[in-house]
């Protein structure tokens, strides 16, 4: 790529700009984006940064972040505005002069002919990049990205040199440009490789899960084991750093042990989540479902309606959520709600069944609970929750008592409700 | 609070240590959170940093960012496990001792009573805590918070001390704590006073509406106007900072200037969102609701169910996401379907029709489309979505073309949907 000394990168940071990020308006999802990718290139990456669109600080922290890492790889501050100062300060970081680049002004002209709107005379700026760069196309907006050194003397290292990349802010261009452009730059640069595997747990807390792995994590060292914490279930990842040409499966024995350890708590090794484990047990079964929910008010329907295709084993639900609905649409009986209230064993039961009559699916699952923060009682308290599964075999009823907040309960009510139909299809 | 020279926070920087946030596999929302919290304090921020679990580079990043702002505000690496470091790693920087804090131990072993588990040896050492330290306790979770001071020496002020807050990684742990502990501790301590207006608008595009008053973005220095992307709406900040004891109301005559030139296009002045405002007005109305929904799929009847209270109003839903059950549970017409297809304004009308009949509600609104990625055809391309709002005096149908993913779609279409019924109810 460039001549740069100690061709390997062995570290990343990555350093997003945009007061908009910084002030916590716009979600940053493009670190979360650039660390998974780098991580699967290998290149292991040790800081996220957001700075906002302040030249002094920006200078700083790029000349920092350069001092101590390999790559520094930067989101935003591209665009046209006087606001967008990220190419010109990194260039003056790196020393480089901007020089006008023709092929990049065709490239932001044509891009304006395409969505049918007129360049405006700011765009002209993004043509203006560090004299020697690679540049990258954007295929999907204005701004091209640009590669180049840049020297940052360390304390340990006085001839340091970093490589900067820059990519523009919006995630919609930063994706083409990275698999694009910028990742076969990156791919051989990268020290290793990594062959990992996800683990995913329910039904057991993350405390209690480490404690009963705690040797084989003290102990690994290669692969690394590693606890991931998430809502409602625990994640352990598995990764094995591979050097050179080697090529020895070590991931599968400690699979293995972890299989032995965990058993039934186990639901995926791989990526998927539950509620796709749950959608794809589904297909393979040609069953149809469908969900009768009262305290999760539509959230299981909507999680399922999130994956592409869903219509191929989702047929519907119905949200009661009072107490007249479950009597009118599920046609659970007035009689189990005056005894037993719509939060019982009783009611999820009849909602269930009430739920595969209606809708007339292969399966069904209820979900009737209290989210709070009000509506608790010492004897029905907040996150108390029912759920059933209905099939054809029958119908049965767990209770759950989850802490949180409403919207922490309703989340994890929603996992177990696709954790039942995972259990019932097994 | 401590005994600080230099009292007022003049900075902030956000420090949030994981692995899994390093590696990309956990989106980071605490950052954003506490940014708009501090900005809402008047304290500005100036860097949200991520790092691993790793304690050299933790302690180093402390130090450093220790140095520069007056105020370090820490998220995760407080639980039980050996990988969380952040507690030990911060006071080892503040050269302040863990000491053990029996409150703090009776308030872990006290939550496991609550969610009836038993409390793990390894989680003792949560209640190991800097000495001195301010405790933050943790109303949703065990690792209890903690605020103490720490010297970090900076070139241009030798004696240079920082606040170190740190909270916990779980968002629903951090919102509590911030909120009950951590806020009221800062409060007195920021420089500045802000008076903030949001001003939301619905109908037109972020460009289009920045455009209609870039002549007073350009102009206005205090109170400054900022425009926030939204999906599927648009969103001005307007802010006055407000020194000493200045008391001059200056937002009233801009807010009342950006009303004269949006006009209908404003939906709220304030923090609430499209949903709270439909369900402030079903409320003052006291008026019930139901929705029929195909490809939002129980979105924006769980919208509504995030609402504490929504059982206030809302009645239930029926997620119809086949056609069969269209007819069965809402009563399309099997003409209609076959005629004009799902997808159809007819469809959309009778949707919202049947589900005010089923559900015996004053008002219903009824969404169906096709959210993609397939099923689209030239004719009834990805985005197109029907909605229709029926009442007692008669049902009304939007068409809208939505662009973007699968779930851009649903989620612009529900907010469509929250906004029928605002303008049906005005």
């Amino acid at each position: 790529m460039f001549n740069i000394p100690n061709h390997k990168i062995q570290s990343a940071e990555i350093l997003c700009v945009g007061t908009e990020l910084l002030m916590g308006h716009t979600l940053n999802t493009n670190s979360g984006y650039l660390a998974v990718q780098l991580a699967e290139l290998g290149i292991p990456s040790y800081r996220q940064i957001v700075v906002g669109d302040n030249p002094e600080r920006l200078r700083a922290q790029i000349l920092e972040s350069a001092s101590r890492a390999d790559l520094v790889l930067f989101t935003g501050g591209l665009g046209p505005t006087a606001d967008d100062l990220t190419m010109e300060t990194a260039a003056d970081a790196a020393g480089l002069p901007l020089v006008f680049d023709q092929d990049s002004y065709d490239g932001i002209a044509s891009f304006f002919t395409k969505i049918g709107r007129q360049m405006s005379d700011n765009n002209k700026k993004q043509a203006y990049l560090p004299q020697g760069a690679v540049i990258l196309p954007n295929t999907n907006g204005t701004a091209p990205g640009a590669v180049f050194p840049c020297s940052a003397p360390s304390l340990s290292d006085p001839d340091h040199k970093a490589v900067l990349a820059l990519l523009p802010g919006p995630p919609s261009e930063v994706v083409p440009m990275f698999t694009l452009a910028l990742r076969p730059l990156l791919e051989g640069l990268a020290p290793y490789r990594f062959r990992t595997a996800y683990v995913r747990l329910i039904g057991i807390g993350e405390s209690a899960a480490e404690t009963q792995i705690k040797d084989l994590i003290d102990a690994q060292t290669n692969p690394t084991i590693a606890p991931y914490a998430a809502e409602g279930e625990c994640m352990f990842r598995v990764t094995q750093r591979i050097q050179g040409d080697e090529d020895e499966d070590a991931l599968t024995p400690v699979i293995e042990e972890l299989k032995r350890r965990f058993g039934s708590h186990i639901y995926e090794i791989g990526t998927r989540s539950m509620k796709q484990v749950a959608f794809d047990l589904l297909l393979e079964k040609k069953w149809t479902v469908s969900f009768a929910e009262s305290c999760t008010a539509g959230m299981v329907s909507s999680e399922i309606g999130d994956i592409p295709g869903a219509s191929q084993v989702f047929r519907g639900a119905i949200v009661t959520y009072d107490n007249q609905m479950k009597e009118t649409v599920l046609g659970v009986s007035p009689d189990t709600l005056m005894k037993f209230g719509a939060v019982s064993e009783a009611c999820a039961r009849e909602m269930a069944e009430g739920c595969r009559r209606v809708m007339g699916t292969d399966i069904s699952v209820s979900v009737t609970g209290i989210a709070g923060p009000d509506g608790g009682t010492e004897e029905k308290p907040v996150g108390l929750v029912y759920l059933a599964v209905s099939d054809s075999a029958g119908t049965s009823v767990r209770q759950l008592t989850l802490r949180g907040n409403r919207m922490r309960i309703r989340r994890v009510a929603t996992l177990e409700a696709f954790n039942l139909i995972r259990q019932r299809l097994l």
